[in-house]
């Protein structure tokens, strides 16, 4: 899985950071990108690098507030402009539908490829072989959605050598096998399938917060996430801003990260009073919770099955 | 006056050039500062400059484009979030007051400051003192005007060296004379005001076209003016596609320029596919009009009353 930072500021953009945007690559899903917030200027950030807009498939949006929603009718312009073709699924909550239509018809903008804007509320928005996509309503100055990505498990690695010493060949055999069921080989030995398959392959959960300050649901949404990425828009010592302001600090979520078994923590949501040195941000949630990480505009990280990062 | 392009690009951002805004410091009349336009991150090319956003006293729209407003909601909401007091006022075609108030309220914004949109038609949208400021109806693919501002005459030197030799020195008295008012002096000679004051100042008139094809119009807005500030979005071997798309080549201005008596051009709206070379643009306006600039990005031009330009 590739995580790239667009943008990773809260409220306006320093020269340092731009408002909030991501993207997740899932390539090996048939081709799933998708991005998370859409401030302004995401589609400029999008021109320093190798992403193109026509690969976006999906676009969640947390929250309506502007540093997470502006960029959203220049890039979805520009995706026709540049000639995309193929679907553009838009989801968010209430409101966003008024936003786009608006922006869209007041300027006259006719989009080229089929544009889909879906108002969400809490609960899994699709689910298919390979993930289900839930969204769980967090706490903030207007509706505010977290979202946990669930992939599913898959069957255990087949023991081919065992199989072999068996006389058991490749072919389509291997799938019966896989499923665990039984089988009669051609010498009449009866094996049975679930013997020769190795443990299931746990799923990996994502799970991203929107703008939130800390209430049960972000717990159900941090529960056991191999990745979970967070807003800290404050220091621990400005706590009171933050609750005042519904938002969270780094030591906050980083005491979440430890009670739920979270595996690898990145912040993100960076007031523009710490934009530019992260480092007490970064003390704070590392003397908490080791694995953190506070992404800098344009980095990707790529993360592997055993959640083992790479940052490129 | 000062004129500085944070945006001369046309349609979509290039690395190089960021969609349409402009910016005309006029600070000798009140302080006054206009925003012509105001693509998608447009107060981002702000964090480049020395600038601040509540300098910016009124913004005017051309048209509603997406590569002339998208970066409105944003502009405004930041200009609130860095502490603005002064009242901003927006000018712009019917449909502004709808995007506005769309984007802010979906995302629920609240602005600290006066701000009063107002939508405009063809004539006069204000006159003072100082200047008049007329919107002219140009030729585009949905309503787009050009900003004709017309600075008033000013009365001529008063000739101190003149007055002196007659006895008369600086007081309350100068007013007098530089009105051209009849004054018996206190010997009881009579002089006449008009004798002692030289020619009428001329005002200056700077002309913007928002996008348009060639058109009777664009004709009236270019007459006699000192800065025109035009679109060249096309080289004159795509004129074809210019005229389809309601647009201009260099040449046609350069054209119109030299017709209408102009005394600087200022190209801007490149298309993308020559914003990184701009030569032959240049070279096709220049061969009509000398006096051409191309500016990019973030670069200002102060221009003196004798039209002399510094590149600042």
């Amino acid at each position: 899985m590739k995580i790239q930072f667009l943008g990773t500021c809260a409220g306006i953009p320093s020269k340092m950071r731009n408002v909030s945007s991501l993207i997740i690559q899932m390539l090996h899903y048939e081709n799933e990108c998708w991005m998370i917030d859409c401030g302004e200027a995401t589609q400029h950030q999008l021109l320093h690098s190798s992403m193109t807009l026509s690969k976006i498939n999906k676009i969640f949006i947390t929250h309506l507030h502007g540093d997470h929603i502006y960029g959203l009718p220049g890039l979805i312009s520009s995706r026709s402009f540049q000639g995309a073709t193929g679907e553009l699924k838009l989801f968010g909550p209430k409101g966003i539908k008024d936003f786009i239509h608006t922006s869209l018809s007041i300027s006259g903008t006719y989009i080229r490829y089929p544009l889909e804007v879906i108002e969400i509320d809490e609960g899994v928005l699709f689910s298919n072989h390979a993930f289900s996509f839930e969204a769980i309503k967090l706490e903030h100055g207007l509706t505010s959605f977290g979202f946990r990505i669930q992939e599913k498990d898959t069957p255990g690695s087949l023991n081919v050598e065992k199989l072999k010493s068996l006389g058991v060949t490749p072919g389509p055999i291997f799938k019966q096998i896989k499923e665990g069921k039984q089988i009669t080989l051609k010498d009449g030995t009866v094996i049975n399938g679930a013997d020769f398959v190795g443990p299931l392959k746990k799923g990996k959960v994502l799970a991203i917060a929107g703008d939130t300050r800390q209430c049960n649901n972000v717990k159900r949404l941090a529960k056991n996430a191999d990745i979970f990425i967070h807003e800290a828009t404050f220091l621990d010592k400005d706590k009171h801003l933050a609750y005042e302001h519904y938002h969270s600090t780094a030591k906050e979520v980083a005491l979440l990260a430890k009670k739920s078994n979270v595996k690898l923590l990145f912040l993100n949501h960076i007031s523009s009073r710490y934009s530019e040195n992260t480092r007490d941000l970064l003390q704070e949630s590392e003397g908490v919770f080791s694995k953190t990480f506070i992404p800098n505009d344009l980095q990707t990280y790529i993360i592997k099955q055993n959640n083992e990062v790479t940052l490129k």
